[in-house]
């Protein structure tokens, strides 16, 4: 199966002398490593000097030397005491005029040398350049839902490269993947499913040691450590013991010498991720145990070892009854977490989902982050678009990202600090924190399906690097590297098109914070009730005088899981931001919002407004036609275009339709809704 | 796998020598066959012969004695001018006081001989008995749709019995199956899916050919034809033909050779069956042909061996936009077939749902029916109970098939034809015709997953046989022979739940003739908008005001395919019969019916009546505790009406919270419906 190279083409960039001097690129040209000693032994010292001279030789046509005299005019050098673990600087301020990137150990190294590329490969000048680079968050991960059958869960771009056929695979696309995610800052990945199933079981047995240490192996090259999912029930299911009790002496004992055969078998393995207790997956509660008991017991085990646990809140009722109004699924990672805080071992992280439902186009903040004090705390997104297009449509999540890791939670004492501040471990100086990423990539061609959703893949370990990064700019310098070789006005059209899209998606699907509208299991088009009588928990309790559900203390008190401020905010219907009024609140259709529209008018207006803006970006698209150098990549993001465009009408048609035969208000503006 | 005689036990009577006597039970014990000359070369004779003696055995205690010296008791003879083909007569009125069974020819005594044993094991007397049966339909068929991986589309009761892992099955269940449809009727048998997909294409070639001989040789000794459902790009698919126009010489003489091969192979074939150009299936279409050119091409090329093509009528477009309100599916049956009438040859006969839409719990009889006046046709209801519960309900059919059957149609010059007057060929002299069902029966131990659901196989037997008995003697037949032991309670309880099992489920699910509101694909369970948005053409149309849709002239024009004075009756609101309402027209919510209740009452009503008679049935079933003879059958029962009871409150408060939340008019009465 062939593969681009995605923003790691480095294609040569034909500057003339004169501008490669401007720009400082000719410093690159001799460069010396100041500090070997410890270095070399560092497994992704070589890789990282093949990968700059590789870099620069495709970019500038010319192969760096590397001088040993004293005539380098950049130097590499390693600091210990220069920021923290991972961090770089890359300065091209010094006196003498020329470079250096300096970095707090080997992988900051790495980190410098492909931020460096990225530069130049973006035309950016180095004169005058200093950026001090100290990562935002400690873990920096990617989540992969890949099944050892191959089939990746809520996959959109074909199978897994991971696995096949109950194998694992390690081949020249596990090196590809590996480069290509540490060229972003990623520093920890989980291959498998969080739903550990069948052969996945089987990843902690010598039926896979050998591979999975190999996988290691290379992963670490590229200064990520390999995480595994673990099936909570595996003593039952591998050890053939009665019960996986997290507090029973012979379950604590099996994982005890069980994690001793796996760090032996593979050394460098970062630790476990577990989906406990969870949609039907096994756990403490069937022993009466709590999350901390399971975590703890596990914790205990890989402790020796320097392995970490982390541990996944999306813990919830996946059995209620669309009749049973006081249950309430946004409440439940809260209701079941909060009482814990405090009780966790310094090597378990709790995993929280962005919000408290699970991924929609527009959530609050998961009311864990600023609940939790004596916590380690890492935020899960996802950049498989399961709710977001799938990959079909484009749908650029950083400006998402970044609202929710800009969010105030007003912890006590801490009445600044944002989700990022937490996650980071700034705000309580936890032992571990961090961000993942659900991973949105497989082994079609362009990695991502769509090639627009590249920049998901990108931009997030951009921004888990450093929570600061504006979107825009990402965007642009994803574009700029991705389709390099095109046109000025196909990089701006590309951006624009990003920036955009997930307002757009959102005007065309579910409104002001409701969530689902989507056919069942597959999540993809539009279905309003699709899951309105399901056991999920997810109803917008629609009717004939409006929508939404009551989450304040006149309902499910869903908002007094917040810190004040935010719980008042939220409490009042005047000043609960209006993107989230459904999910707080039950609104009357001719309830008026700010803007001095209804609430029914609103949904018309943003519905055409977002089905029109769909078809803008196939219209702009076209009218990119060859100005995008690679025309393979140009026709594959048309047809995208295309099925968003269509399915866009869908969504406006079937969503408008719905709420038309609720309440029988017609469009003021005339504009079609079918009855 | 074990499996029940089902109504066929023949359990011991237990009779005194007087009771024998007043009833006649005694003239069965010595028997003669008076006209042997041609039995004997039917491959049935003896199978009947043993199955006489057998049963008698059974029910009396003492095996019958075949005499040949003229002192019998019981005569059987065959008559070449009684009646017509299958006919009998069972006559115990001769002034000797014995008995005779005359039939037409030898399957009329296998049906007298089975007819005789369910009358004496129902403890009939045969004193001044005389009984006439000719056969209301030439054909009595049962459709399975039995996938060779041994799964069965829409199959309720465990997996096939005629096919597994791609092989075909013939064992003593084989045998079991033939006897005990043999034994109401059942004279043709199509094994196969009308979906014919993977091995079943190949059901034609020498990769079967001996299983299906040996198949059909058995049905044989039970008067059974065998037909198999045949795909209409064999050609292509097994030929290696580039199409299968039924246009094209080369496809012409594919079949004809085909034909002459698979005769040759399996002599006893009836015939086939063919779904084409339906949900997905190759026909004629594809090549710009129609229907008769399709079915008249495949009837050539059987002609030769007494062969039929029974061709089904489901066309429709399943790729329907829901925006589109011209396009009709309850249309698309006369549509695509009213235009062909008298172009197809005698060996086809259309086979037509007994609806336009498909098996619902309530339809207007198809208009084909009244419409076609010069093509052979066939009636298909479903006793699989695809959309009545599935067999984890309780709902017997026959009332339902009754009504279709006596529904009028007012053809010109037949004024008083019934449906049943027509596929029986009476009334329009067409040379071939009759009734198919597709089956409900699997390898489940009582064959039809819900004991009480073999009523509707025994009951459809019977029917299909003699269109004017009545439910109700029918259910209590079946529940007597099925239940023998059993308290008399036991029957008139059994007899009462289901002659009221159909209103009920009727009133708990979709109101007024609209159908659906069921879970897609699968289609158990509610779900009101299931299908609204869907492509299948299966719309309810349900809005602020109210439900339903317009198939008028004002609408889709639907109504007109009947002939008067039917067309006018669905036309106007105020004739057409309110159990078919919204099927017909868009109803306001606050409409009153002739029962002076409103529309959404009428709706809040049913439902709860309807849930509260599921909870009848099992709260009448507990009480029979004891009186049930088999006790693993009362076990299952019990299961499946607690199911029941559980799923009818479900559908209950589904519906009504779904138009309370359409209408915001709260229960007269009351109850609870759920915001």
């Amino acid at each position: 199966m062939e593969y681009t190279e995605a923003w790691l083409k480095y294609r040569c960039l034909s500057l003339s002398r004169q501008q490669c001097e401007e720009k400082l690129y000719n410093s690159l040209i001799s460069y010396a490593v100041t500090s070997e000693e410890g270095l070399k032994e560092s497994p992704c010292f070589a890789m990282l000097i093949s990968e700059f001279e590789q870099g620069v030789e495709s970019l500038l046509g010319s192969r760096p030397c590397r001088v040993y005299d004293g005539s380098e005019t950049l130097r590499f050098a390693v600091d210990p005491t220069f920021g923290t673990q991972d961090a770089y600087l890359i300065d091209f301020t010094q006196k003498d005029g020329f470079g250096a990137v300096t970095a707090h150990d080997a992988k900051g190294l790495l980190y410098g040398v492909f931020r460096l590329l990225q530069l130049v490969a973006t035309g950016q000048t180095l004169a005058g350049l200093k950026q001090t680079c100290i990562p935002s968050n400690p873990l920096r991960m990617l989540n992969h839902w890949d099944n050892m059958d191959g089939s990746i869960e809520r996959g959109y771009s074909g199978r897994s490269f991971f696995f096949a056929d109950d194998q694992v695979l390690v081949n020249e696309r596990t090196r590809a993947y590996a480069r290509l995610v540490a060229s972003v800052g990623i520093n920890a990945v989980v291959i498998n499913n969080v739903n550990v199933r069948s052969a996945a079981t089987y990843l902690i047995t010598d039926r896979y040691f050998d591979k999975v240490r190999a996988l290691s192996e290379i992963f670490d090259e590229y200064g990520i450590s390999l995480y595994l999912s673990l099936n909570f029930a595996a003593p039952i299911e591998l050890g053939g013991l009665e019960v996986s009790d997290p507090l029973d002496p012979g379950v604590i004992n099996w994982w005890k010498e069980k994690m001793a055969e796996v760090y032996a078998a593979v050394p460098k393995l970062g630790g476990f991720l577990v989906k406990a207790d969870s949609e039907g997956r096994p756990g403490p509660f069937t022993y009466g145990r709590d999350h901390a008991d399971g975590a703890n017991m596990l914790a205990r085990a890989v402790q020796p070892y320097g392995g970490r646990i982390i541990w996944r809140c999306f813990v919830y009722n996946c059995r209620q009854d669309w009749r049973d109004t006081k249950t309430d699924r946004a409440r439940s990672g809260y209701d079941n977490f909060m009482p814990l805080d405090g009780r966790f071992l310094d090597n378990v992280i709790l995993q929280i989902k962005n919000g408290p439902m699970d991924f929609q186009v527009r959530e609050p903040v998961h009311p864990l982050f600023g609940g939790l004090m004596h916590t380690n705390q890492m935020l899960e997104v996802q950049i498989a678009q399961e709710y977001t297009g799938q990959q079909k449509h484009v749908c650029y999540l950083l400006p998402m990202f970044k609202q929710i890791l800009d969010f105030k939670t007003y912890m006590p004492g801490h009445e600044d600090a944002t989700v990022a501040d937490i996650i980071s471990t700034r705000a309580l100086k936890n032992a571990n924190g961090g961000i993942a990423a659900v991973a949105n990539t497989g082994n079609d061609e362009n990695w991502t399906g769509h090639d627009l959703a590249a920049a998901n893949l990108y931009g997030f370990g951009r921004l888990a690097f450093d929570t600061t990064v504006d979107p825009e700019s990402v965007a642009r310098e994803w574009a700029q590297l991705t389709f390099a070789g095109s046109t000025q006005e196909a990089i701006d059209a590309i951006v624009d098109i990003l920036m955009r899209s997930w307002p757009a998606y959102e005007k065309y699907t579910s409104p002001l914070g409701i969530g689902w509208m989507v056919n069942p299991n597959h999540h993809y088009g539009p279905n309003v009730e699709g899951y309105e009588f399901d056991r999920w928990g997810t109803y917008h309790r629609a009717n004939w005088r409006g929508i939404g559900v009551d989450r304040t203390t006149k309902g499910t008190g869903y908002t007094m899981q917040y810190r004040e401020p935010n719980a008042s905010m939220y409490e009042n219907v005047e000043t609960c931001p209006e993107e989230l009024l459904l999910f707080f609140h039950f609104i009357p259709y001719d309830y008026v919002l700010k803007t001095g529209k209804t609430l029914i008018q609103h949904i018309y207006d943003t519905h055409f407004e977002g089905a029109q803006e769909a078809e803008g970006f196939l219209d702009t698209w076209k009218k990119l036609e060859g100005q995008i150098e690679d025309k393979e990549a140009y026709e594959r993001v048309l047809e995208r275009l295309t099925i968003q465009a269509d399915s866009a009408v869908e969504w406006r048609d079937r969503i408008n339709t719905y709420f038309y035969r609720r309440c029988g208000v017609s469009d003021q503006k005339g504009r079609k809704i079918y009855e």
